[in-house]
């Protein structure tokens, strides 16, 4: 199983599926082509939220804003996984929840048919190259050397010491609802009960459906983290936030 | 084979992907992720017209504006099909096009592991325990209960007994074709004439190409309904109507 | 292998997708569903771009603004590949890609179920047969007559004679991406210099990281034309054009 996640839009993504499809008869799945333009920070963590519900799978992922420039390819193996993406560490936070350890490889790239789509040219070949040879296996080829030296990608740390808990918007999803670096149990034990969000008073429900429709609420979403919200509404705009917002948190 | 149908947008519809794929080896097929937000009626009525045109198979469907509210999660039966969908009335009208009885079964839910994403952690699972059971087995198992009980939906009726006759809008597509309840039979006789829509003199025609660029028409959809359309462009706009409008229609 | 191309966004391709399942146990790969509505040119540039990257198959492609009219239905096969699709050109240039002599065959069209969509009632079904009969056999069967007299679809060509090199934007891809129809070589020799484009000097760069964050840049995509792009942002509204848009380049 080969699983495809870019911000290419359409229809980039069929011409990677094609050079694939060339190599392999793997099962092939969409994640997502519409993550947020170059967002590195935001694709990683949708992939770290969605690739773990995975079987063992070689995961093409191209969120690339370096395309062309000296930026390496990686192979990326943790567990029975493998991550195949550039070198700028959208790979690292969901592989790190994929296995124990993480082993990253750089691929050594022949000239590329193109400077501005590796996508098709270098990593749909490689993503085709490790599902055939073997997520176990492909490091014994030369084309993959150990590589000690990958860019690392961290999520912000929220400031947890005070009275007032500080964190920040990390991504909004389609629905509008603003995920936050808060960890979700701050809340889980105030459910029906209500916090202080940058200082106004919030309910803080297990359920969208807890307030009325329109109506502002707390919850801590599927990610396990602290989201703001709105019942069939948009928590983003009701908050005033997007991503990299300050939010501050109390009782 | 297994479709989804939901209104997750991206990348949340892949987490339901993976659990299903955890259990499984079925044919996945997507039949959209766009469905208006958390508009039940609107999803039944594309899954009315788009589900009777696959083979056999069990199709997961989340459009769930009360997730993590008591309402149940259900399998209903319709020939040889399964609809696996939370118990808002979201699958009824579709099945009631796949088979000639419908029964509906109550899945025992376990204590999900979030209270905002039961397409990932109850109806993922239970679409894929259906499928490796089978359509016509799994009611065998006690996680499946008949259940009498459940939540019907059917779509306005048009009073059609007076000289003026009334409908609504039902939904409006990605063309902006506005879909009427008004059935297709009223204006089938009518193709090359005219028909009087909110009191204007409109065209009725078996194409959109049969006006000019830009004209308003009115015609018969792939659905079989009256359907308000504009060459080349929006119906939605050329009539200013949007879903729940009254339409009238008149010779 | 069956691809699947439309410009009908959403579910209504799942429809497509169901008819074709109902036949063949073939494997479906979606190419875009999201081309702009009803631009033929549009979508035969990106079906040139994408289909020869794909190993051999049955191509399924809807873009059909003239559906419902006396426009024919045919085959196009190249190669050891077979488009289906509306006979206005859309699938010539991407048939001349994918092999050096093109046959086009008519589909023989039984009254189909709908006059607004041949992408379920006829071109699905006739996708599905090509593939069942094969792509070397399908026209010894009395659905499919030779057909000579196709619609056919060329590109603009630029003028490249004078001092300034005169050609257009033909598509914009989803990165706001202006794609010309002017070759990439005229450029090619002159990366990290800089050209004219309708005047303004603007730097020539292999990659889109090569210029600061919202500068624009003349590069060569991977269809190997000339593009008009910015770094991390659009180039359509950094050059102030659209699909048509006449573009000047010069020394």
């Amino acid at each position: 199983m080969i699983t495809l996640s870019s911000d290419f839009g359409s229809p980039y993504p069929a011409a990677m599926k094609g050079v694939v499809l060339q190599a392999t008869d793997a099962q092939l799945v969409d994640v997502a082509h519409d993550f947020p333009r170059q967002d590195v920070r935001a694709a990683a963590f949708w992939l770290r939220e969605v690739l773990p519900y995975f079987p063992p799978a070689v995961h093409l992922v191209v969120v690339d804003p370096g395309v062309g420039t000296d930026r390496k390819a990686v192979v990326v193996r943790a567990g029975r996984h493998a991550i195949v993406a550039p070198d700028n560490g959208v790979a690292v936070p969901a592989a790190r929840e994929l296995g124990d350890g993480v082993e990253v490889f750089e691929i050594q790239v022949e000239d590329p048919a193109s400077s501005t789509f590796h996508g098709r040219d270098v990593f749909a070949p490689a993503a085709a190259d490790v599902h055939e040879r073997g997520v176990e296996a492909f490091d014994g080829y030369p084309e993959y050397e150990p590589f000690e030296d990958f860019e690392d990608l961290s999520f912000p740390t929220p400031d947890l010491t005070g009275d007032v808990l500080r964190g920040e918007v990390l991504v909004v999803d389609g629905f509008g609802n603003a995920i936050t670096n808060l960890p979700g149990r701050l809340v889980a034990d105030r459910m029906g009960d209500s916090v202080r969000v940058d200082g106004d008073r919030v309910p803080s429900e297990r359920t969208y459906a807890a307030v009325d429709p329109g109506r502002r609420l707390v919850t801590v979403g599927s990610h396990g983290n602290v989201e703001l919200a709105a019942n069939r509404g948009r928590g983003d705009d009701a908050f005033d936030v997007e991503p990299g917002s300050p939010v501050e948190l109390a009782w």
